[in-house]
C-alpha cells in the first residue's frame, strides 16, 4: 500500500504516503504551482519550508506550455525544478470555473481556452493521459463538480457521471501501469446520501486515495465540516483522504480533526501577494500603518528566511511601494506557516495530544467545534 | 587611502576600494536597489552573483519610507538585509527626471514628490545628512545635471553650481567625521574645457572618489567615450572613478579601457523583467518562439541558480504566461552575467592581457574601439 496509517487520535490521523518522488508525511499541505511555478517563489525556497508535495493545474498546463511540451522537457518535475512529489488535478474544476464556453456530455467536456479561444476536449481517458505526460506522482480522475446551491437532480447527475468517469479513468490509468497513484473524487454536494453513494461507488472501483471535491466553493465552514462528517464513514481507513482546494488555517484544523490527510490551497500565496500574512498570532495586513515602525520579525515562531532576515517595517515598506519582493517574502512566510501548522498537528496526533493542540490553534483560527 | 590601484594595463585599472562594510574589487558593477530592494530579488541571491556593492536611490528613499525611518531601523544595510557596501546617489538626478515640478536656486532645489505631491527641499547639506541617515558607505554630492543637448551657458552654469555645492557638501560631510566615503561629480556636458574645469575644481576640494555625471542620458556611445577621454586626465590616478548610470556591456568594456573603476545601471534588472537576457553569446529575448523547445541552460558559462537549475524553455514559458518568477530568474542571471564580465576584465588587467580580453568581449558587445 502506498499509504500507511501510523497513528489515530480521536478522528485525526497521522499517516505517510509513499510516491515515486518521495515520502509525504500526513496530514500535509500542498502549495499550489498552477503554471509550473509556485507564484513568485523559487522551488528551493518552497522546499525550505518543509513542503513535500506541490500541486500542478492540468487545465493551465495543457494550454500552456502543453502536456507534450512538458513531457519533452522530461516531465513537470524537471521542467519546474521540483524533485519531490507532484499532484495534478484533472483540469475539470478549472474548465468549469475559467472557460467561458464549455459543453459537458456523457463522454467528456469540450471547452474554449480562456487564453486564446482555441477549442479543447477533455475526457476521463485524455485527462489520465495528460497527467501521465506531465509526470504527476498523484493524479486525479476527471469529475463533474456542480456549483452550489444545486438542485437534487443536478447533484445526483454529477455523482453518476463522476462515478462513470472514475471507472473509465481508473481503467485507463491501470492499463498504463505506471506505479504512480490515482485518486477518485467524491461528489454529492451537501446531500449526505449522494456523498455516501459517490464514496461507496469510488471505493468499489478502488483508487489509491480519495478526494472530497465540490467544497471550498463559498459554502459556510459548518457545511463543509458536515459534508466531511457524512462522507468519511464511507472511505477506507487505509487510504489517504484529500480535501480539495481547502483552505484557511481553521478549515485545516477542523478537517484534520475529521480525518483528512491532504490539503491544497492558493490562499497562502494569493494572500501573500496582497500583503496578508498568516502568523502564530493570527492574520495580519502588512499594509496597515501600525507596521511602518515595527522592527520585529514577521513571526518569531517561524524559522523562515522572510521572518528571520527582515522586519515587519521593511515588509510594510515593500508592500506600500509595490515592490514585487513583498509578494515573494510574504508568500514564503505564509507557506512556512502552513507547513508549521501541519507539522504541529502531526506531532500532536503522534503524541496523543491532538485535542489540546487543536484547542490551542483553534483559539487563533477557529476550527475547534465538533458538529 | 580607501582606494588602492593594484595594476594598470593600458588605460584600464585594477583596483580595490575599502569601505566600512567591505572591500570592493574594481572595476566593479553595482546592481541598483532603488527602493531598498534590487527588484524581484533576495539580497542573498544578489550576493551569490559576486556583487560587492549595491546602489540606493536617495530620492526614492527620502520619500518612502523616509531617511529618519531608515535610520530608526538601523540604516539601509540592516533595513534591506545587505551587509556589504552601499553607495547612495544624492537624489539630484531623480529630482530632475521624476519630479513634475522643481525649482533650482543657488542654495538647493525645491521639488514636488511624484508619489503624493508633497513639497520637499534638497540642499548640498541636507543631501549629505540624508545619506548619513541612510548609512551609505559611499555617498554622492548633490549636483546639477543638465539635459543634453544644452547650450554653453547652461553647461557652464551647472558646472559652477555643482562645484559650489560640492564644496559645501564636502565641508558638511567632513564635519560629520564618519569614516565613510564621499564622491564628487564631474559635470560639463560634452564640452572638454568645462569637463576639465569641473574635474579640477573637485580635485581641489578633495573627495574620496570622483564620478562622471551627466552621461547615459541618451547620447551616442562615442560621445560618452570621448567625454571620459577628456575628463580622465584631470582626475588623480589614486582615486576611484565612477561612471554613473552606465550601461550596456559594450559601454562597460569601453569605459574600463578608459580607466573607469565603478558602474551602476538598472539595465540587467529592467531588461530581466522584460524577458531579455545577457549571455556569453549576446543578448537574447526569451519571449522568442525559438526558445519554446530549448532544453539548454540560459548560459552554460555562468554559474548562477537561474542558469543551472532551469532551461531556456522553462524561462520562455514563464515569460509567455506572465509569471513573476521570470523576472526574478532573468534578473538574477543578468546580474550574474554583469559580475562575470567585470571579473573577467579584472583578471585580464591583473594578468596584463586586457587588450585580448577586451577584443574577445567587444566582438560580442562592442566597446572595442579607441577614439
Ligand atoms: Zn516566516
Ligand atoms: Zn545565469
Amino acid at each position: 500500500m502506498s499509504f500507511q496509517l501510523l497513528h489515530v487520535d480521536g478522528g485525526a490521523r497521522r499517516g505517510r504516503l509513499v510516491t515515486p518522488h518521495g515520502t509525504v508525511e500526513t496530514p500535509t499541505f500542498m502549495p499550489v504551482g498552477t503554471q509550473a511555478t509556485v507564484k513568485t517563489m523559487l522551488m528551493r525556497d518552497v522546499e525550505s519550508t518543509g513542503a513535500q508535495v506541490v500541486l500542478g493545474n492540468t487545465y493551465h498546463l495543457m494550454l500552456r506550455p502543453g502536456a507534450d511540451r512538458v513531457a519533452a522537457f522530461g516531465g513537470l518535475h524537471r521542467f519546474m525544478n521540483w524533485p519531490h512529489t507532484i499532484l495534478t488535478d484533472s483540469g475539470g474544476f478549472q474548465v468549469m470555473s475559467l472557460s467561458a464556453l464549455r459543453k459537458i456530455d456523457a463522454d467528456g467536456v469540450t471547452f474554449k481556452s480562456h487564453v486564446d479561444g482555441s477549442m479543447h476536449r477533455l475526457t476521463p481517458e485524455s485527462a489520465v493521459d495528460i497527467q501521465l505526460k506531465l509526470g504527476a506522482d498523484i493524479q486525479m480522475q476527471l469529475d463533474e463538480c456542480v456549483r452550489l446551491p444545486a438542485d437534487a437532480e443536478a447533484i445526483a447527475r454529477s455523482v453518476t457521471i463522476s462515478l462513470d468517469w472514475g471507472a473509465r479513468a481508473r481503467r485507463t490509468f491501470l492499463e498504463a501501469g505506471t506505479g504512480r497513484l490515482q485518486f477518485g473524487i467524491v461528489q454529492g454536494g451537501t446531500d449526505p446520501s449522494e456523498r455516501a453513494r459517490s464514496a461507496e461507488g469510488l471505493v468499489a472501483i478502488g483508487f489509491d486515495g480519495y478526494a472530497i471535491g465540490g467544497l471550498a466553493v463559498g459554502e459556510p465552514q459548518a457545511d463543509m465540516f458536515a459534508t466531511i462528517d457524512v462522507t468519511e464513514p464511507s472511505l477506507p481507513a487505509t487510504s489517504a483522504r484529500y480535501l480539495m482546494g481547502v483552505g484557511t488555517p481553521g478549515d485545516l484544523i477542523g478537517a484534520v480533526a475529521r480525518g483528512i490527510d491532504m490539503f491544497d490551497c492558493v490562499m497562502p500565496t494569493r494572500e501573500g501577494r496582497h500583503g496578508m500574512a498568516y502568523t502564530s498570532e493570527g492574520k495580519i495586513n502588512l499594509k496597515n500603518a501600525r507596521f511602518a515602525t515595527d522592527d520585529t520579525p514577521l513571526d518569531p515562531a517561524i524559522d523562515c528566511h522572510a521572518s528571520r532576515e527582515y522586519s515587519r517595517g521593511y515588509l510594510h515598506h515593500l508592500v506600500k511601494v509595490g515592490e514585487p519582493l513583498a509578494a515573494t517574502l510574504i508568500s514564503w512566510h505564509n507557506i512556512a506557516y502552513y507547513q508549521r501548522l501541519m507539522a504541529d498537528l502531526r506531532d500532536a496526533i503522534a503524541a496523543g495530544r491532538f485535542a489540546e493542540e487543536r484547542a490551542r490553534l483553534a483559539a487563533i483560527w477557529g476550527g475547534g467545534e465538533d458538529t
